[in-house]
């Protein structure tokens, strides 16, 4: 899912977005709860409506900025209190409100309010944010109304497959229609996380969507692939674009660097989106070098159909029994020294 | 002609541009010489090729953005000296060079090298900038060989008819396949300069485009047109729509504006371009107070289309013989109270 924080994925029009074949977006209640409000988006027709995007949407519950962006002033089992990022303003975010913002905002797939500690925080710090994701989890669903908007549950635990396990048996019993792994990426290393996630996803229904939220990396994807990943998000295709980062079949390269500068190819040879069909390295580097706003638009076009064309190739190789050596094969490719 | 000052129309794709209608593009010899160059330009394939734009590019002589940009050193009859306004660097820019650079970029249209004062100058100054005008439309018509490119002369004279006439005379004697007006819109008023149109027009071949250099505003053009005049360039479209001000059959509108918070109106009714079929007022002014690059995108479409369908229905306006009615229906309705 392509990350439309602002109610936008940065710099792309839905219309690009749908010639790229994104399928869902997400969208982050935390900023457009702030700004421009649930109940403006609602009184406007939605956030399709409102962003014209006609696909699907997943919103988050707010929690992991409230816990990353926020200046936290109180959390108890009812809730969090924070205050906004953009005015000061003094906000709280309860189970119940978080379901309601999302039920404003008219999202097809919500997400209950979790607490979102980093891997690394002691023992009690993230036994106690468990606790609460499982409290806030049942209130959320019992405040959830939306017969067509689906909730998904989150399981946290850090990188401890026992904690993982503890946190996922409540929620399983409350019988979610998806299910998601949080915390993951947030202060542990790439390694860690993906040694931790086989057993994880494991603890997930296979029958229903498991969603591993805020990664990441190609490499990244492809170990959730490996572990029955189905979804995830990342900005790092848009916001990698924007500072002139592009991916590759044989890993990123920078356009800002001078060899590009006269170089007639495409960003990624044999990539069929509009980047690489209609213009050169020697053009984005002349772009970026320019400070023109096309430049991350036409990369984050880019870097977007690149991660679109990584799972749908990753979804092709399972389908035809070949996973285990297109992922080793991948990975053979971005490490190679070029 | 919409502007591609540093060989992109900021903010737009050429698919965009191409979408909205646009007949033609202007390229910026100054900017493009200084960065990336104009020789590894034409070693890329020319401008086109470049900037992923198959149709017509006119481009300017550099002239007006060294005199308005660069710190100048000297001017004699040879050219003029100036320091780059990028890195400081001392550089030449000769009757000769101005053609070869263009020749390099492979516009359509390319333009000879003039010396634009402003309006206001003293009348020494301002003949002074006519004699070597005409003298360096002599030399830039001496050194173009591409025989698939077309160069323009450029009349200068301010906002006197008989000085215009002065330095037309002899441009028309030598025959170029266009004529432009340079120097309006450069420091007299709008009303000064739309006095001085009909005159100044009337002195250029009406077999032949006549074109109108950086101008200008709605009402800049349609005075234009009403004087027989065939092309314009301006970044007011781009650069107002960068700045949240969009450009409507009702005049002008600022989108940052508190009273477009709740509107679900698109920013221009009954225009069928992508920004006004798809968003609204609401959402422009989202995108803008939350400072997403999407907004100037948006605006910048949607205010392109906008002069496109000014002067489509112009031109229709002429074919069916009530361009003055048109013309008066549209000042009475940029001018009433709203």
């Amino acid at each position: 899912m392509p990350v439309g924080t602002q109610g936008t994925v940065k710099g792309l029009t839905p219309d690009q977005l749908r010639a790229l074949g994104t399928q869902i977006l997400l969208g982050n209640t935390y900023h457009l709860t702030l700004r421009p409000g649930d109940e403006l988006i609602a009184e406007l027709g939605g956030l399709h409506r409102f962003m014209g995007w006609e696909g699907p949407i997943l919103t988050d519950s707010g929690g992991f900025q409230v816990f990353s962006l926020a200046q936290i002033r109180k959390v108890t089992d009812a809730g969090v209190s924070f205050r906004s990022h953009i005015d000061g303003s003094l906000l709280d975010l309860t189970p119940e409100r978080a379901v309601r913002i999302q039920e404003n905002l008219g999202s097809d797939i919500a997400m209950v309010l979790d607490e979102c500690p980093s891997a690394d925080a002691p023992e009690p710090v993230l036994r106690e944010a468990m606790r609460r994701t499982i409290l806030w989890a049942e209130a959320c669903r019992n405040a959830h109304n939306r017969s067509d908007q689906a909730l998904f549950a989150i399981v946290q635990g850090g990188t401890n497959p026992a904690w993982r396990r503890e946190c996922a048996e409540p929620l399983l019993a409350m019988d979610f229609p998806g299910y998601a792994l949080g915390g993951f990426s947030v202060g542990e290393s790439a390694a860690a996380m993906q040694a931790a996630l086989p057993a994880s996803a494991d603890l997930l229904p296979a029958d229903k969507p498991r969603y591993l939220m805020g990664v990441g990396r190609p490499e990244d994807l492809l170990a959730g692939v490996a572990a029955g990943i189905d979804m995830f998000d990342c900005v790092m295709p848009t916001r990698n674009g924007r500072n002139a980062s592009a991916f590759t079949a044989d890993g990123p390269i920078r356009l800002r660097n001078a060899c590009h500068r006269r170089d007639s190819g495409p960003v990624e040879s044999g990539c069929p989106c509009y980047t690489c069909a209609t213009f050169s390295r020697a053009y984005l580097h002349h772009l970026f070098q320019a400070d023109e706003m096309l430049g991350p638009t036409l990369l984050s076009l880019h870097n977007v159909a690149y991660y679109l064309r990584l799972l749908a190739d990753a979804r092709r190789a399972i389908a035809e029994r070949r996973f285990a050596p297109f992922h080793a094969g991948c990975l053979a490719r971005w490490t190679r020294e070029t």
